[in-house]
């Protein structure tokens, strides 16, 4: 890994900022990037010429790797503003290892905890005033890295572009989410890559996701792949589900993403004196919950919606309704986060970092 | 299906080649590109402006969708120039037909028949002299389609771009490959998108094969991501078992690639009376062969190098060393494919596909 000495971070700031011309009130998740972008480019062997500029297309070739072997990891994360006007991240340290864990399943080289840190920080003060205060709104954090080398040789690259773009976010309110049991396709496999955010793993979701929606439910929540028997995680989220007054989930493994919003989960659960069972989970045991009527509560954990409860689910053609539960789990967590995150709460566990 | 009318190829030709500054005798695979290149984009539900340009850089967002979720297929195809300068494509359907069927799974447009074909034979007729005589030498071929969206929620992208490149190639010799069964990592899940051409399946193989390199093995056999009892493919190639007289090789399946150079042995191998059986294949049955003296060859089937004998494999620390058949099926199967597509012999199948 090389973490080698800091580099000075080249700054290119814009002649004058796009910030008026956007509607903070009307955002498509991901779709208006701020001012500025960081960009690192891997050659001879190691990261060079750390550089902030105004947020614009790339020239790149045809031919890169990115295009036609899919090396390409990221991550997401979140900057919030407090009432104060102070900038927050939650928990990045967990995100630059998770980026480097991910980078080394798919044969790419680590990026410098230095730089990463640098990057982040200054790129987010650059662009504060894209962090609008209040409740729910954040700026969406992407940190990248693709493969640029040219050649169409089926061999690791020789060449990446590490990127942070930064996209601002509402709240983002799902709805009431419907979710299919996968009985049928598959997200991972064991000796796969599910537990890395690689690029690949969220394509191959796409189609088998839209065959869920035309039937009029949101997302997947997958199982594995063997036998369909364990339930595994919603491709986007981890998944929890709330048996009487235990919760369970799926444990890390090479299929599933180590979730930063899941360990926090589980943290404040535990916080809390709630039972929680990371083992495997049978879709046999939530079906006969359901019907037993001790399946109190499924959600979704993940940095872009933070919890997602979930409001019915299918298996087979058969779909159980969940009651909707006002101070149930969900509820609780998602208001226990926001509160640290936005800080205005108590931080026990250290997870805010100050942008400053 | 989008199968509308031919669309007018527009065609920008370079002001002068490249090629007099290519030395044909020394090339590295897929790291040399021809004076022009084939681009047609996906836009408002469908393909637009198709056109040959002359190869060079694109323009894209950082925010492009291929970089971020992996929405990206490709084929491989070679054109081959026979002693008369004419120039040939090799069962050009086939590819066509595969890469819609792996832009289906990743959730993206299939591309229109004319297009493809009007595109593909053009884009080769403007580059022929970059086609070299003599046997092995191609120009390989590069179709592939890409998600150009510009945003970073995780849906399927509403714009595309297709493309296809040529890269001059020499025979792809491989040397002696020595291939490591696989029996903790794995390359596809049942339900997965192995079947796919996805630019994700290729990358996530990089970091297991590099590990296979280290310990002096060249490529890696997948088996069955359930209990690593079954062998499957090797990534780049199919795989075919000799035992005794019989050539046995994996049934097509939702992990495995339906390769256009695994169908045309299998074709080859029945019109010449060799028994073949396409059925799962147990690692221990050819381990049980390997001891025994019956297996007689290993070969793999792909487009880069047409036919690849394997000189030894490796399975759980292991290793078994194959004989060499001077004149054993690989390299019987080997010679009738070039002599096909190099228009050497007859073509009782009519798998030839004259560029005129």
């Amino acid at each position: 890994m090389n973490t080698s000495a800091t580099q000075k971070i080249n700054v290119q700031k814009v002649e004058s900022s796009r910030i008026g011309q956007v509607d903070f009130d009307n955002l498509t998740f991901g779709s208006i990037f701020s001012d500025h972008m960081f960009e690192c480019d891997y050659k001879d062997g190691a990261w060079q010429n750390p550089t902030i500029k105004p947020y614009g297309p790339l020239t790149i070739s045809p031919a890169a790797k990115v295009f036609h072997y899919g090396q390409a990891v990221f991550e997401g994360m979140k900057a919030y503003k407090d009432e104060n006007g102070k900038v927050w991240l939650f928990r990045p340290e967990q995100n630059f290892l998770r980026i480097n864990k991910s980078s080394v399943r798919m044969a790419m080289p680590e990026f410098p905890r230095d730089i990463f840190f640098e990057a982040l920080i200054e790129l987010v003060k650059l662009d504060k005033d894209w962090v609008k205060p209040g409740l729910g709104n954040s700026l969406y954090i992407r940190p990248f890295v693709m493969a640029t080398q040219v050649g169409v040789g089926a061999s690791p690259s020789t060449e990446y572009k590490f990127m942070i773009l930064l996209s601002p976010a509402q709240a983002y309110y799902l709805g009431d989410v419907k979710v299919v049991i996968a009985d049928h396709y598959s997200r991972s496999a064991n000796g796969g890559v599910g537990a890395a955010k690689a690029a690949g793993n969220y394509g191959a979701q796409f189609f088998p996701t839209n065959l869920a929606r035309e039937k009029g439910f949101q997302q997947v929540i997958w199982t594995d792949a063997s036998k369909h028997e364990y339930l595994e995680e919603a491709g986007t989220m981890n998944v929890f589900f709330r048996v009487n007054d235990t919760l369970l989930t799926a444990p890390i493994s090479d299929r599933i993403l180590d979730g930063v919003t899941r360990k926090s989960v589980i943290a404040l659960a535990k916080k809390d004196n709630i039972t929680v069972e990371e083992r495997p989970v049978l879709v046999s045991e939530i079906v006969e919950a359901a019907e037993k009527g001790s399946l109190k509560e499924i959600f979704g954990a993940g940095t872009a919606a933070v919890i997602s409860p979930v409001s019915a689910f299918s298996y087979k053609e058969k779909t159980f309704e969940l009651d909707k539960q006002e101070d149930g789990f969900a509820s609780r967590f998602k208001k226990e986060l926001l509160d640290i995150q936005y800080n205005r709460s108590e931080d026990p566990f250290g997870w805010r970092y100050e942008v400053k």
